[in-house]
């Protein structure tokens, strides 16, 4: 028999029934029950060996680990934080195995600031290290519900519900600084009305600096409060202690992955250059781990761009050269990598923004009912030079912009500058001029060309795409490093709290050998710095390191980079198969490891 | 021995040494040579069972299959294209496999369009199928290659290197299309030159149509020319015999990855709504998978908004209502997936950007030298009724945009306009128009509150985050599925070239059970249809069929995802481990199979 298929218009006139054996399987995805994040859910955690023990974890006693950290607002912070400096004295801490754990403690953990793949794992860490003979209990949306007292028992079957998920969901997540005496009364009310005998603070610098900050003021209600690192951002790091905080590998994992497929979609469509901005607030360490994993044409390293003190235009001379250089040798695309935090890190830029705020303020009632180019007109005319020459650089668009776009204290947030779109638009220009006058090349760019590949140079058609990657890679499932490590942090932050053990950050080192786990003082890492006059403890957010091998293997290997497509596409991160185990490139090449292979546990 | 450990500034001063062995082995990756790549690169393809021979791939011979495609354009199509006609007879056509392949054929292959995943594992199946004894020939930067005679003999070892690799940069790809009698006589002439026997086009609706239009035009030359369905829109598919193009699978799977990490983020956040926009030109196919994947608060179809003549402010009352629900149940986030040719299927909208187009030409000498709120003024006083409220709705800088960006004919490009944005800030705006008089909400949207669910609503501070993601998907290693199904259809077209059939587009089907090969004869696709007045011939694009299972089952979940946070991350496609084998839920629910893993060959 022939089946005629009538293909008009309603393609399923001959349509398959609803099957209702694949609805019903399609239905029980839901509520987080993917193929994948089942898979996931059943898959073991591993401890680092030290935590083994016949029957679930073993207890741990600390000890001095003989590594010590040398502070040098040793002073100040000794001051600040009287009882718990007297303890730390700057030791890190190592562990042994002992026989007993404590029974009967209360512990609470929260998550504070932005998500980052593996806070479940953390709180599985600390349950299962607390056992049954401790309670859990979770603290609702970070510090604010340490305040609040919005509090719960955490039980095992609700977490092991998140095992190896995304997300920061379980207990959600704020960004409150506990600091006035009012909001530390109400902690301290809800510490002894929940008889809590240890807090566990999930979070980055900031969140980390607040944990001390909590440990000092609970140290007479003896409740003890703990650090576990975790930032995408890469900041939160301490040289050979804590390569890494939490989060970082997945979220890279992810950019990569999107800039490995923009590199290799720019190859294949031979028309774009794609300008891609990276998440991570002030460090470039994203933006070099990316670099690294995907070797684009260009890559922005803010400390560098500060280091030598380049301004915005030489950047845009450096991009425009790369365009140019790569265009001589008949490749028309490319991706630039951009750092989120770029523009806090160029001193001209930042002097004109300074002015900006100064300027408009005065010249206010001048500027009232001008138009736009008047304004603009009247703008030029009263900012000092340096800052004149930056801003009749910028496109009208964004120089418009910068008139406008005003914070409640009249400030510009810088952050919601869209400098992905401000270089593509300036090589633009740049290119433009270039086609007018070539000689720029030579006198600007310090570029020879041939004349042939001047004449294909002002035919060219300079074609750009721009995207921000940013919040697709704080709450995918952590990677396998991300789900063993952070599960291992929480191993470490649970012995802490059961020992009593205040104003330490948990941290695991040597991913290369089996892991170490550590705690490191806090007051070894926080410093006073002095911010608008008033003196603040921070701890140092980790910039990237232009003396440290991932930043010598960067600036070895981009001229190569820059000439070529030699890009690679690390793929999406696998769960299972040959490379399921892999760290992140700079974490391995700044540890001297030799191998990106982790060894954590049995995970190896 | 106490290590000493400064950590001031200079993080890394007890640096480690670079690691020469890890260097060399980072090094190493350059050049699609990561990990991952290199894995994938080693990984076996499957053929169909039909292909499995002994030695290499069986021959195979075509013969009726029994499906006969019904065309309404029967007659106007067999006057256009009377050649290849006469033998389609609208018959599609199965394989049998036979002893002995034709030897010495000559095959040329190119890529036209966007690009796909799978497309290096097309050429792979071809060049398997030509064996030793046949000559596969690569056609650079598409239709263009084929006009220039940009020809080159393909190597086995080269291919191999492409072996599962993303992208299209072997070839490169074009978006020409060949109609001049000009550009007909050098394709002849390449034809001649080159000896070819059969052209490859691996291309979407329009590369196919134009597939058809080089089989006639070749007839006499005996150049056999074929087509291979690729597109990430998943809208070129043929109801039971093409359930989808390739790419389709792998895009979707990317973007829901993305998506299902944002939503996991506004869980985890709890302050932003999400509108994301994604790739996929006109039909909702993309946006339709995705949903069916991650389970969103709301997915725009674009298919359901034509039907319903929905306007753009039933649109924003759609979504705003969403937000309000939602937000009477304490939930403050949510996501909103986007089509990407939304814009085109409201007809109110066309028709205010058809007015525009008309009333900007004739009221330009009037506009000249006007401020842009004189402009706005003067336009809204010459629209007809309707145009005018919808741009009387739009938020300023929307509007002000519309006046001003206009292509060389001097029309509006609709795909331009960042409708994520547009949605997002109309919300906004329908939601401070609810604060102001609460009353709307059951005027207007027909929302019921509580008073006191209207009291936390006047409060309400609506945040939202806008992306667009599109070039992500198009070039990253092919998912399992994309492997193989590109691999198997590559042996079809292969096969098709050795046996001299022209005008056919190869095909796989039967996902659930093995797969089958087919061919399908282009002239039972192509329709002729009336475009500015002129006959055209097209293959209508396959858009999203309200009343195929898909959307039953869509629609029947909705309001769920749309009441609580029910979604379900998909996570990164996984090349090894349980669940590699999945294909799309949108195609396993129209086809009727009863589940999500496919079986292609031994494959399953």
């Amino acid at each position: 028999m022939t089946v005629l298929l009538n293909t008009q218009t309603v393609r399923f006139q001959d349509k398959a029934p609803i099957n209702t054996t694949l609805v019903s399987s399609i239905k029980s995805f839901e509520y987080n029950q993917s193929l994948f994040e089942g898979a996931l859910r059943q898959d073991k955690l591993e401890p680092l060996e030290i935590f083994k023990s016949n029957s679930g974890l073993s207890g741990v006693s600390f000890q001095d680990s003989r590594i010590e950290l040398k502070n040098p607002s040793f002073n100040v912070v000794s001051d600040a934080f009287p009882r718990i400096s007297s303890i730390h004295k700057g030791k890190v801490l190592g562990v042994i195995p002992k026989a007993n754990k404590p029974k009967g403690k209360r512990v609470a953990v929260l998550f504070s600031g932005g998500p980052a793949a593996g806070g479940h794992n953390v709180l599985i860490g600390i349950c299962d290290m607390l056992g049954k003979d401790n309670t859990l209990l979770g603290v609702r949306s970070g510090q604010k519900g340490l305040i609040r007292g919005d509090i719960f028992e955490i039980s095992t079957e609700e977490l092991n519900e998140r095992r190896n998920g995304g997300g920061f969901d379980f207990l959600g997540t704020d960004r409150t600084k506990i600091k006035t005496i009012e909001q530390m009364a109400h902690v301290a009310n809800t510490v002894k009305q929940h008889k809590i005998d240890a807090i566990v603070i999930i979070g980055g610098d900031d969140s980390n600096t607040n944990a001390a900050v909590l440990a000092e003021a609970l140290f007479e209600l003896n409740c003890a409060v703990i650090g576990v690192p975790k930032t995408i951002d890469g900041d939160l790091q301490v040289s050979r202690i804590l390569p890494i905080s939490f989060g970082f590998d997945t979220a890279t994992k992810i950019y990569a992955e999107m800039v490995g497929n923009i590199i290799q979609d720019s190859v294949s469509s031979l028309k774009y250059w794609h300008f891609i901005k990276l998440m991570g607030r002030s460090a470039s360490q994203v933006t070099m781990e990316v670099a690294l994993q995907t070797m684009p044409a260009v890559a922005l390293i803010s400390e560098e761009i500060a280091k030598n003190h380049w301004s915005l235009n030489d950047i845009v001379d450096q991009i425009t050269s790369a365009v140019v250089a790569r265009h001589g040798t008949g490749v028309h695309h490319g991706v630039v990598l951009i750092p989120e935090g770029v523009i806090e890190f160029m001193p001209d830029f930042t002097g004109l923004i300074q002015a900006l705020n100064e300027y408009l303020v005065q010249l206010a009632p001048e500027l009232k009912n001008k138009s736009a180019e008047e304004k603009r007109q009247l703008v030029i005319k009263a900012l000092p030079k340096e800052a004149r020459i930056v801003f009749e650089s910028l496109p009208n668009e964004f120089a418009a912009d910068l008139l406008i776009d005003r914070d409640s204290h009249g400030n510009l947030q810088v952050s919601r500058i869209a400098t992905e779109q401000l270089f593509a638009r300036m090589v633009e220009e740049r290119l433009a001029e270039i086609q007018a006058d070539p000689s720029i090349l030579r006198t600007k760019l310090h570029v020879e060309l041939s004349p042939e590949a001047i004449g294909r140079l002002s035919v060219f058609n300079f074609a750009s795409q721009t995207h921000f990657i940013g919040y697709e890679g704080r709450c995918g499932a952590p990677s396998r490093f991300d789900a063993t490590f952070t599960y291992n942090l929480g191993i470490v932050a649970g012995a802490l709290a059961l020992e009593g053990k205040t104003g330490y950050m948990a941290a695991i080192t040597d991913f290369h050998n089996g892991g170490r786990a550590l705690a490191i003082p806090l007051t070894g890492l926080i410093r006073s710095e002095l911010r608008d006059g008033k003196d603040v403890f921070v701890i140092e957010k980790a910039l990237v390191d232009t003396d440290a091998p991932a930043f010598d293997y960067f600036t070895s290997r981009r001229e190569e980079w820059a000439k070529s497509d030699c890009f690679s596409s690390p793929g999406p991160r696998q769960y299972w198969g040959p490379h399921a185990n892999q760290m992140p490139i700079s974490v391995a090449l700044n540890q001297g490891y030799d191998s990106i292979y982790y060894s954590l546990g049995n995970s190896s």
